[in-house]
């Protein structure tokens, strides 16, 4: 393992320490892993609906560098792929939280679910309005339009970008969890790995795969996807993961839809660029009408090599919040 | 090798492809590896001076990440790390060139230098007025203040913003090249390998490093470094860098300076997010005032880990239109 860390346990706290000096605007809450934004009061004067989410660390941008003006109020950070506790949680809620209420953006995992639950639950019953969100985008894991079971990934971030600029501009709790969960449920991921990802305390990957080996559908955890194949050219994998993506989600010629192509951690800047030129062709050769494409590591798995495809469905409501503004530094301006 | 791609002839077409469908406002010269702001007439009509860089592929996003109102008015591709032909240069100048006249921004390597100055001499004999400053920004070649014989890295992203900034500002030819001459001068960079990377028409890695290696002071085109090392906790290494960094630029106890931190192309975002706290340190250590720092890609060398460290003083003028608002894609706002 040859990572640019200084010590294995250190990797959150350092990670935490580096991204408050580059980014303006951020702080962290005083002996919590939490990361808010340094207006909190100008938020809660406005009398706004405050986002917090969070989850394992390893998948950065994701998401301290989503806090933002526009975006999420906090981010909880965990141990590498490991949710935070509900105490974690609850010092964001509590940190955040004003009248207007508090939402959570969670990815659908059992800790995360069960740990900020727990923390919503707890916050309710101090009497701050908390409402939760989980987002379950992963269509490799199961057929049909169903998410039960699956898994939160990328598409997490379009979440917290419609919800962000929803609650910006001011509406109540339920109108932007609602919003929220009408992206959440609108949105279908999908990711191919071409290699495994190594996690600093293990020191080594979770799982290896030859050098004309690829991985179908993996998750962001170093698990290993859902079907092994022979490495191919771009274009078939992409052509390959945005059908899967579009006949879940119901995609049809003629509709509108944005894409996020985003870096799983190690992918250089040329294959994305690529990885996006295949993308778009993959949507057009759907009669998709992509009004927007984001293209960049916005929600990784340390150093693992490859890619994920996110699509959704777009009106001039979602485009308006997708568009609007954001001071957050991981989101593309 | 495993990368997401085609055909390893493609790859620069499929990359500027990519960029062209995911970056709004770009546009790709007929017939012509040559990216220009699809606004040209904009930048013509207003009378200001055309900014134009380039070089080998496998560096991205720069330089087409960087075409965009406030930056570069073009951006030559070669081949993957080699230099573009006169002919391309000559295009992009031609396409550019108004009255105002035309900035050529190169990194210092021989065919680069040969090819734009060629076009240069070309395009002047046609009555555009041409300037042209070369970068030579790693310190790690040569001791001394002089930078007779070194490499332009990363650095160069600092002279397209402020040269990028004073043309759209309205400046005349010569002091826009004389403010890139100054942050040329100025700035200096240094790279760490944890690996070596692939060109794709090679197949395979430029050189092997162990484990247990990394090297210093290496170049952006695959070549070795200057000194091969053991692995180091990256507090040392970012330390050992920026201290050299600082020696050679005399930057020193109580100076103004910015920072940008270079991801090398496969580094993930949460060792990038550790080696930008350990720059904010050493900068500290050093007594400067850092005034800025960015993190992120800026100049990569394909699929290389590493990062490299880039350092500039800097008075209120500099910051002043490093702060200046930009559309270019890859730089952060």
């Amino acid at each position: 393992m040859k990572k640019l860390i200084n010590d294995v346990g250190a990797v959150v706290d350092d990670m935490i320490d580096g991204l408050i000096r580059s980014v303006d605007g951020l702080s962290r809450i005083e002996g919590e892993r939490v990361i808010v934004r340094r207006d909190l009061e100008a938020v809660r004067s406005a009398g706004q609906v405050a986002l917090v989410s969070g989850g394992g660390s390893g998948h950065e941008p994701a998401h301290a560098g989503y806090v933002g003006a526009g975006m999420l109020t906090a981010a909880v950070c965990g141990d590498v792929f490991t949710s935070p506790s509900t105490d974690a949680v609850l010092a964001a809620i509590r940190a955040v939280g004003g009248p207007a209420g508090v939402l959570l953006i969670v990815k659908s995992y059992t800790g995360d679910r069960l740990n900020f639950g727990l923390a919503a639950e707890i916050a309710r019953s101090e009497g701050i309005p908390v409402e939760m969100v989980v987002v379950a985008d992963d269509v490799s894991l199961a057929t049909g339009t169903s998410n039960a079971g699956r898994r939160g990934i990328a598409g997490t971030v379009l979440v917290h970008k419609v919800a962000g600029a929803a609650a910006a501009a001011g509406l109540p709790l339920d109108r932007v969890a609602a919003l929220a969960r009408r992206v959440g449920d609108g949105v279908g991921s999908m990711g191919v790995g071409l290699t495994a990802c190594t996690v600093p305390a293990a020191g080594r990957p979770s799982f290896s795969l030859a050098d004309d080996e690829i991985e179908f559908g993996l998750g962001i955890h170093g698990e290993a996807g859902v079907r092994r194949d022979r490495m191919q050219p771009v274009g078939a994998l992409v052509s390959t993961v945005a059908e899967r993506i579009f006949e879940d989600r119901g995609l049809l010629a003629g509709d509108r839809a944005v894409l996020l192509v985003n870096n799983l951690g190690a992918t250089p800047a040329m294959e994305m660029a690529i990885v996006a030129g295949e993308a778009a062709r993959a949507a057009e050769a759907r009669g998709l009408c992509v009004e927007r494409m984001w293209t960049g590591a916005f929600l990784t798995a340390l150093d693992m090599a490859g890619f994920s495809l996110s699509a959704l469905a777009v009106d001039d409501e979602l485009l308006g919040y997708l568009d609007a503004p954001t001071t957050a530094s991981a989101w593309p301006t």
